[in-house]
């Protein structure tokens, strides 16, 4: 069934990312200047800056925090770099629970040295090593599935039955998983996966963007709403039959719009919203 | 169970695409000086050339035609397009009967202008189209699953799973699977499926290469065997525990490779071949 179209920009977010060449005090004017609601905080974009006074401006600009991104990248087969990769986790918490955010996307990561069973394994001692500190402020951690095409650097988590494997592992209303169109839109068991993830209350993100044709970097030439392949309005029908009732998250790398004037693109964002999701 | 180690080249077989800046004279010549024992034959590589003379060089070099490369392609939001596409893959036909290739192996195409699931429906009439020319000559046709990565353009049967049940939807002892490492090797149901597909006698092909860390084209950057994350002897021994005991397909895109001294690249073929299959 189709979803309702979208009539205002109430559940729209932006990820700081998406506008990378913008410091973290322009985003949060410039967001909140076009109507948009929410915004996803990456952990690079207030590096510098003091917590506080980010969160003091995204509440005087009357913006949503959505999350912080991103927390992950646990595997490795050095004992050191995971153990250090707990550290930084932790402190992405602290930083979410100092923003206002209520959740931590996990990008977890993949080690191309060791197997995707290891590193697997070590997603699962690093959520485990952290979800006492998220449970000490009440932060969400939404595991990530990612394109298989980055397995084996970004993430031994490749479709959204792995994430709610690996979630039901955990059985805690604090881990859920983060639906990304550009990641899950090709896999074949996609909207019962995402049927499977509301029945049990952990749909806790949905990330929107476009897959084009050609592709011209695998990494940083994600699309605009509509520009691409990807039926965007089919999985959010499925997201909300699912019972999702969250922003809608729009984050793109994309060299090419990181090189464009910066209010041009988020209107383009903002029309794009309109039509295409 | 790791499968025994690899002792001879009775069972190497190289693509043409793989050392493209040779013409098929040279490259027939050049595998069986080596000792290489298989060739599988790009459709570019023998196009202006009289079949029976490629198959009859091949003969006298003692080679094993092994497969012809590529049919498939056949979804198209045009049905010119699509109509076109059977005739392409019936003329494939043809030339693997001439040539002596016991095989076609399909990329079975997609269109992002159209859903997957129309493009799926597409690849199972186009199918279904060329079989009886298939069945006339005893050629074997064989879906090879591609990495999502490219279900945007080149295939919409994207897993291992998916491609058997394409097969299984014919149930015929001439449509079967072609196992490419490059495409599954991030498949988590990867074993139960190569274990699947055995059972019902259509593990037909087994294409081998590497994905470098980190992969610069997704298209044309593919590695040697060895050279990247993939562990080939372990797929190896799930394809031989289902009972494969056909060619290892060497299979490599690469514009560095095709750049290089093509008998030194030949020669580093067979050496990673003897160990890291």
């Amino acid at each position: 069934m189709e979803p309702l179209p979208i009539y205002d920009l109430s559940r729209l977010c932006i990820h700081t990312i998406t506008t990378r060449p913008l410091n973290v005090f322009e985003a949060i004017k410039k967001y909140s200047e076009m109507g948009i609601s929410g915004i996803t905080l990456w952990r690079d974009s207030y590096s510098g800056h003091k917590l506080s006074e980010v969160r003091k401006q995204i509440e005087e600009c009357g913006l949503t925090p959505v999350s912080v991104c991103r927390g992950g990248f646990f595997p490795s087969v050095s004992e050191a770099v995971r153990k250090d990769s707990v550290t930084v986790n932790i402190a992405a918490i602290h930083e979410a629970a100092e923003l206002g955010a209520p959740m931590v996307v996990l990008v977890c990561g993949a080690d191309p040295r060791q197997s995707l069973e290891t590193s697997r394994d070590q997603i699962r001692q690093g959520i485990e090593a952290i979800l006492p500190e998220a449970e000490k402020s009440g932060i969400k951690l939404a595991i990530e599935p990612l394109h298989p095409v980055y397995a084996d650097t970004r993430s031994a988590i490749n479709t959204m039955k792995q994430a709610n494997n690996m979630a039901d592992f955990f059985d805690s209303p604090l881990v859920g998983v983060a639906v990304d169109v550009y990641h899950v839109w090709w896999d074949p068991e996609l909207q019962m996966e995402i049927g499977r993830c509301g029945e049990r209350n952990r749909l806790f993100a949905f990330h929107i963007c476009d897959w084009k044709s050609p592709t011209e970097d695998i990494l940083n030439d994600r699309g605009i709403m509509g520009e691409g392949c990807i039926d965007i309005p089919r999985i959010r029908g499925w997201m909300e039959s699912a019972g999702f009732d969250g922003h809608h998250e729009v984050e793109i790398f994309s060299d090419r719009y990181w090189k464009s004037d910066q209010d041009e693109y988020l209107k383009n964002i903002v029309s794009a919203y309109r039509h295409h999701v």
